[in-house]
């Protein structure tokens, strides 16, 4: 296609996805995101990519919705702790239990990863799927965030959510490779998101099919983070993808691996937190989402980086409706 | 809505149908498919189930394309012993490989599911996703069935063919769930049964994420067979689904776990092998495809068993072209 026809289409392109992605400020990422999708979707484009390939994938925590003070699922974790205390009466004085109980969450961290998966193991596993599921939505549907005062999943952002519609409209596949449980999100992250469970991929506690159910078993199968991102990719999706969202380290290497795909041009894409008012402000020291390598990496490779504050209009939904 | 007009829209349905699944005798299972179909699509009808949850599962080996005179996939290994022998003098004079290298059925047989493992490990790991995929396609395109002389990608049920369109066109998502390989199916099963890779669903080898690759590890991660077929639809899937297609013992628990959806109305459906002429005729006593257990239970649970002899009108497309 001549470069003339291109910068035409781009044109209509880009009026036509400023409905779509109504909260992006005009700036780069924007830019690049449009850019991307217009050259890959059209059929005369030497970038062309047919439909069934075109599959993006997009981390959750942080980079669908917020990750502060602490992964929201770890707020699940301690509410179930509480409400099932009174069968537990050792934890009262047992950790990591002990700290939930007494909302200290500096001894709860002093506990490390080991603590945290012992929370997991007790709140988490011994049922059927089904009734886990019932506690997840249970919870996500009255739960209220710290800061907030609002349900956990109104703390989706807004942006990203157009970007989803986008990317869909122009007949992307959309898929979660998220740290979080695969259990954990399923519950309601298709209605939030618009992303149907089996295209839902993240940690996971072991399971057996016992008496025609599905039993939750106290032990880790897969934590989805780091080089796993892209194993359990080729698992459940079985293709390299085109197009990769995060926002940390944890991230780097599903988009290393979405980068390094021969066959197709690729989009790679950073939510920055810079954005300390509306949202959080944080990156290579911190201990939630840390980005660090990925930051230095994507800015040396072009990929986008986003600007929270000054690239999105709006961060939550509910800031529409003001 | 009542008796009546639902008799009248059975009967449009099947005129509708007819052409769809035109390799079908009217018989028992062609009636079974078509009244669940048409009653759990009826928007009107107390068995509606949304579009989102018609989720339906298929073993592969013996449900959707034939496994006799032993799995299609042991060829494959088979083939790569040789041709990679030149490369490993060691084989000559080690079991299993002198066994295929003499083509020595019984012999290899005799080593039962360790020598098979051993056969697996050395020709399905230790490369990247990408060069075994190349070994599969070159293989699927060019090696032929002993019995028939034809490309073992061409011995896949007509009927089910016609299946699998028709309940895609009744909006229902289908996916393989196999205990073959996952990624000896991906190369080819996309293309023969219209099935999305990320929708199938097998034995899986360990992979790891090294310099941008996925490498291949010789050891096995899941055997997709028995119980371990509704663990692995839990995994990828999230749903339990509420149609399941299958052809012997090792599917059972998957049919099983789908009658036991307790939301929705299912359907389950054994591809009985009862054609000798055509195919192969072997149930109760098979190595392959062991069919008996549940041939009493399907009897018993009214399950769709199809009689593949009087049921079908053809076995595999090129009949059609006769």
């Amino acid at each position: 296609m001549s470069r003339i026809l291109f910068s035409l289409l781009l044109v209509l392109s880009f009026t036509h996805a400023q409905d779509t992605l109504a909260s992006w400020n005009d700036g780069t990422s924007k830019k690049n995101i449009i850019t991307y999708v217009t050259s890959v979707t059209d059929p005369k484009s030497a970038d062309f990519i047919p439909e069934v390939d075109r599959i993006a994938v997009f981390d959750n925590d942080g980079t669908l919705w917020s990750e502060q003070p602490a992964y929201f699922q770890l707020f699940f974790a301690m509410d179930r702790v509480k409400a099932l205390a009174s069968e537990h009466p050792e934890w009262k004085t047992t950790q990591p239990f002990k700290a939930v109980l007494e909302d200290d969450m500096n001894a709860l961290m002093a506990g490390g990863t080991k603590g945290l998966l012992e929370l997991v193991v007790a709140t988490h596993t011994g049922m059927t799927d089904k009734e886990f599921d019932a506690t997840v939505v249970e919870w996500i549907n009255k739960a209220k965030h710290p800061r907030f005062n609002r349900l956990y999943k109104e703390l989706v952002y807004q942006p990203m959510l157009e970007l989803l519609t986008y990317l869909r409209a122009n007949r992307f596949k959309t898929f979660i490779v998220s740290g979080g449980g695969i259990d954990f999100m399923r519950p309601f992250v298709s209605e939030v998101y618009g992303i149907p469970s089996e295209q839902i991929i993240g940690s996971m506690m072991e399971v057996a099919y016992e008496n025609k159910e599905i039993i939750r078993k106290p032990k880790l199968a897969s934590l989805d983070d780091k080089e796993v991102k892209p194993v359990n990719i080729h698992y459940h999706i079985g293709k390299r993808p085109v197009a990769a969202f995060g926002n940390s380290d944890g991230d780097f290497a599903m988009m290393e691996y979405t980068e390094a795909n021969k066959k197709y041009k690729t989009l790679q894409l950073y939510v920055h937190h810079t954005d300390e008012e509306r949202e959080w402000a944080y990156d290579r020291k911190s201990h939630i989402g840390k980005f660090d390598k990925g930051l230095d990496y994507g800015n040396e490779h072009n990929w986008t980086i986003v600007d929270m504050k000054n690239e999105w209009k709006v961060v939550y939904p509910f800031e529409l409706k003001k």
